[in-house]
């Protein structure tokens, strides 16, 4: 397949760089990257077994690459307001979009300017992060979870998680992407937020026990109101202890809205916490945990700005 | 009246240099501050007037200061283990004690050692802090809710509100102190607690929306649960409105709590957030903003001690 990149960060490249191993031709947007990716190629550094890749192909604008078979979007969803002049370029009659982007509302709105029909989600547990420019550490994890955003074209999904089984990447195709998007978030929401307002890792919270409570308290906050969106399939409350313990093994890890706060990134804030909460709000349920998280994360970015 | 002060951070002695300038004969138990005061007096800018007293009668252990009219309680809650050893050699029969700490559980305390009916407790609206050793800035307020902890003796609460009075000291008695110590809570809870953990002071929060409500939305949930304590008159929910509003002449203030973060001391946070959030569990009320706060506060000292 001929796959454009937009938005390389760890992401982005990570799965980039399997695709064009795999034998796909890839093309990355690129910005502040540019010139160490095109020159020095990328290096990611996994526990997969590391690998180097000498030729890349990096782009500074998307009219240099043209339509091609698949977008693979893993911008910041902070710069959603770029999809337009990002993405239109790369897009011909028979283009497939996905977004693998955190939190919610990054499918609604590319199918607001490409039409819902183009557009995929995949939800990436990918624990990964860029060391520096063309260099990926991976850490754990990988695998996606692939749905579609209409309800048809199921041949063009399967196409899609063929090319990235052969590229190595665990890609389990769901029927209800909105759930998975929803699961993520049971473990986006506390463990995103918490850390980035204490710029503490995970362990950190998971090793003293009232915050270990917390975080199982936000969990059930997050999974009441995911059950209220018309999930096929409604998410079970003991996800939560699951997850806790599951957690406990990541050490410490430090998410990605931690190190962009520590690095003076904007947050994703909008994605993984505004948007839910509007959903919560419809549904005249309160999240008065999440929503405090919300208000201090805010109130950091407005203070930063 | 011969006074002792128990406890001379920027409450301990704004409060007792009062005294002694109205003619009380007033007695310092100090420790690390001991050498500045004794030497050096006690300064205290205000914007009532600012004054120096020369002489200040120092002490290093209460042995050397014996049996007194009155002690003035006004140690951090952390070192309320200490009331036996730095108390009871003050203590004759008629022996009054009036703590003004911070929160809740502090007369209960007291009143196990030493005997309910010589506890009063104090609910000070103070905005000061200790500039260096023996030098207070005195920002503004001072005013005492004064209340008897046992429901007797109400001649002796008269005898120390005038020696207050007298002292130029607002001090008004009250007939139910646990309202008054609730009160405090409803301001106390919310700013304390998040001034100190985003090291931010007063305004910022008030300046922005979304931590206006939320610090209106904290004070509710402490409003309810006062509001189950049996006090004689409930405290009424417009509280939070008026006391938002009346906080947002407070500018850049920055609360105890913060503070002590700040200068690497303990916090108050039993005082102020653990006992209240005990009396909640008792009536089975949660207080999910109050709780996650007093985790993360609670976090922060986890991993400095």
């Amino acid at each position: 397949m001929r796959i454009a990149v937009v938005g390389a960060g760890a992401l982005g490249l990570y799965y980039g760089a399997l695709l064009q191993k795999s034998g796909n031709e890839v093309n990355f947007l690129l910005r502040s990257d540019y010139e160490a990716v095109s020159s020095g190629g990328i290096t990611v550094y996994s526990i997969n077994g590391d690998f180097h890749l000498a030729e890349v192909k990096g782009f500074r604008t998307p009219t240099e690459i043209g339509p091609v078979d698949l977008v693979l979007v893993g911008l910041k969803t902070f710069a959603n307001e770029y999809f337009n002049a990002l993405i239109s370029p790369l897009v011909g009659p028979d283009t497939l979009i996905l977004t693998l982007q955190n939190g919610l509302g990054n499918e609604e709105k590319l199918a607001d300017i490409f039409g819902k029909d183009k557009i995929f989600g995949g939800v990436a547990f990918l624990c990964s992060y860029r060391v520096k420019p063309g260099v990926i550490k991976h850490l754990g994890e990988g695998r996606v979870l692939l749905g579609k955003f209409a309800q048809n074209n199921s041949t063009r999904t399967e196409k899609i998680a063929s090319c990235f089984c052969r590229a190595g990447i665990k890609c389990l195709v769901v029927s209800d992407l909105k759930r998975a998007r929803w699961e993520k978030l049971v473990w986006n929401i506390p463990f995103n937020g918490l850390c980035a307002l204490m710029e503490k890792p995970v362990d950190a919270f998971l090793k003293f026990e009232p915050t270990r409570r917390l975080i199982h308290e936000i969990m059930l906050e997050v999974i009441t109101v995911a059950n209220t969106q018309s999930l096929v399939e409604e998410i079970p409350f003991s996800l939560a202890e699951k997850l806790v313990t599951s957690s406990s093994k990541m050490g410490q890890y430090k998410p990605s809205m931690m190190i962009d706060r520590i690095q003076g990134r904007p947050m994703e804030i909008e994605a993984i916490f505004g948007i839910p909460l509007q959903f919560a709000e419809e549904k005249r349920i309160q999240m008065p945990r999440v929503r405090q998280i919300y208000a201090l994360l805010r109130l950091i970015e407005e203070n930063t700005d």
